[in-house]
């Protein structure tokens, strides 16, 4: 099995995409592929992942399990994945049975930190200065040498803030790689920006590109809150945006939706702060302001369809409905706004419970 | 058990919604459920029913089996149905256990088209001439009564133009009869209308009312090919549509989404044609054009939630995929347009294997 099986045509209705992963995302593309007649077949070790609850088939087994993998791919057309904390062994061992999309590499260089900037920072677009770190004197140097105020993240699994420290000396960056349990990590420049958006953009299977408008993206407690569309960003920015997101699919040779999240500075080149392999929080008004989703438009490059229309016929503001908010489900079931529930039986602190987007004609929240 | 359940508040997210019927109208209706965070249980007597796919728990019995109705009745907070030729004592048994909605009566008055069309015409709504038939000679003097070209129509069971045949001669009446089975039948007086169109509406557990704008519906061999928003009817005529199709589901203390068709005569006023109590082909635009669609809406209405929000952003054209058409999957979704495949293994000739819509910025096809 040298030789990773690819898809040599559009997979028909009734074929199956396997989805790694069962959280909102997953579930997400799972009613995507059931509205073009596609089925999905959810992986995930979790017992109560909301997305078994409407897929026609799921696996519940660890991301080791080779038996389970086994038997997974052998029931899919396709594989795909839905967060990108995945082992990268997992997305390799099932590439030699299935065709995987996007391919392991895309996500082995999104799921590291270090990796990722300095992917991207080679291909000439701006990030914050970064040095990777392994000890608490690096963490100490790194924040010397790039000076002032600095943030520390992990190299792997952060998210929504998780794995991240602001620190402001010397003493602070050495306790923070401490805190953060001494693992690898990077030290980056804290970028002064003026707002955040992110840009998502889907590659078909034959290169086809499509770009999502950029939204700009308001987080608090370092989680999203709020993604509006259109950001107040000039079409030159936007057109920047569109070949940042743009360069990096085509350098990953990518195949699916990729979200990049950006710093916009008050003057000067938009910053990249991340890049997401796989749809992303802040293109859910998709379903509502676009006729194809970032859902859908994910489901039709790894099944090797044509891509969908992005255009937006709205403007848009999604809100990330957080925790015990879901609690008021009424009162948001009473606002006549697209309303999301991800069927989530508990209601952690900072757990993403659903969503809810408002619409109006386009021009109305214009910049 | 002489009291029949009502449900006294709105269902939570995670509550079951039973559905009868496993068809494309189920598998829409569940994948409306799903994105609220209520789960659908489909109940259908044919095996391979496109709803059991993406249902998180189905059914598969026939709909006098009195076992499989009593657990799926205690497996679901509410039940709805998604076509109106299911056995009215199925919807009575269910009634007696769990919330119904709609109600039974809107049931039984829907599917024979003698009690329909009584119904419609004692609220004052225009109607077809008609009269109930029951033999050969009654079928050749209902002819002769109603005088020039008539269709006769079995009372019960029909649905794209199956069981029905135009009538222009007396002889003709009594042949028809036959034909049909020589089954209880209506003959009508056939109406020379300038297009036809449809009204669809929501009502709440609350009487709340929300209509969708009315589609202009093309047919092809007695099969809707096409419905198109905005209709070319005045705003006069867009409000007496909404007014018939209000009338006719507070009558019925009607709970969910209603759809009435018309006959819209050159001058005059509109006529009814067909009243169908559950979601309707005629409305699938809804899903593209509206922040809230038809699927939607019903569940809304059934789960006891507030009503969705009915307005129109777009305009749409939604076509049919029927029979062989389907075949041509690829070339349809290279059309960038909102495709929806039914998940439906065999297309036989005339059947509904998916459809597909096509906004436009409103007042693009302004009649």
């Amino acid at each position: 099995m040298s030789t990773p099986p690819v898809l040599s045509c559009p997979l028909p209705p009734g074929a199956t995409i396997g989805i790694l992963g069962g959280g909102q995302l997953g579930r997400m593309l799972a009613l995507a592929a059931a509205r073009l007649g596609l089925k999905a077949h959810i992986y995930s070790d979790e017992a109560t992942a909301p997305a078994f609850q409407i897929a026609p088939a799921h696996t519940c087994a660890r991301y080791d399990d080779t038996q389970a993998l086994e038997r997974f791919a052998a029931s899919c057309n396709v594989v795909t994945f839905e967060f990108e904390n995945l082992p990268e062994a997992t997305l390799r061992f099932l590439a030699e049975r299935v065709p995987v999309a996007p391919n392991p590499r895309a996500l082995s260089v999104a799921q590291d930190r270090f990796l990722e900037k300095s992917f991207v920072a080679d291909l000439g677009i701006a990030t914050a200065p970064f040095k990777s770190v392994a000890s608490a004197a690096q963490a100490k140097e790194a924040f010397t040498v790039l000076g002032g105020p600095c943030v520390i993240k992990t190299r792997r699994l952060g998210y929504d803030g998780k794995g991240q420290r602001k620190i402001v000396s010397e003493d602070e960056a050495a306790n923070a790689f401490a805190a953060l349990g001494a693992v690898p990590a990077i030290v980056e420049k804290f970028i002064d920006f003026s707002f955040e958006a992110s840009v998502l953009a889907a590659r078909g299977r034959d290169g086809a590109f499509a770009a999502f408008d950029p939204p700009k993206n308001e987080h608090e407690h370092h989680i999203l809150r709020r993604s509006t569309v259109p950001a107040p960003l000039s079409e030159a920015k936007v057109r920047e945006a569109v070949r940042i997101v743009r360069t990096i699919a085509e350098a990953l040779d990518y195949v699916g939706v990729i979200a990049v999240e950006l710093f916009v500075p008050r003057e000067g080149d938009l910053i990249v702060n991340e890049v997401a392999p796989r749809v992303h929080n802040s293109g859910h008004w998709t379903i509502e302001a676009c006729v194809t989703s970032q859902f859908e438009q994910h489901i039709r490059a790894v099944a090797g369809w044509p891509l969908g229309d992005p255009t937006r016929h709205s403007d848009a503001v999604m809100e990330n409905i957080i925790g015990a908010e879901v609690n008021k489900w009424l009162e948001y079931a009473g606002r006549k706004e697209g309303l999301h529930l991800y069927g989530k039986a508990e209601a952690h602190n900072g757990r993403k419970m659903g969503h809810i987007t408002r619409i109006a004609p386009k021009g109305t929240w214009q910049s």
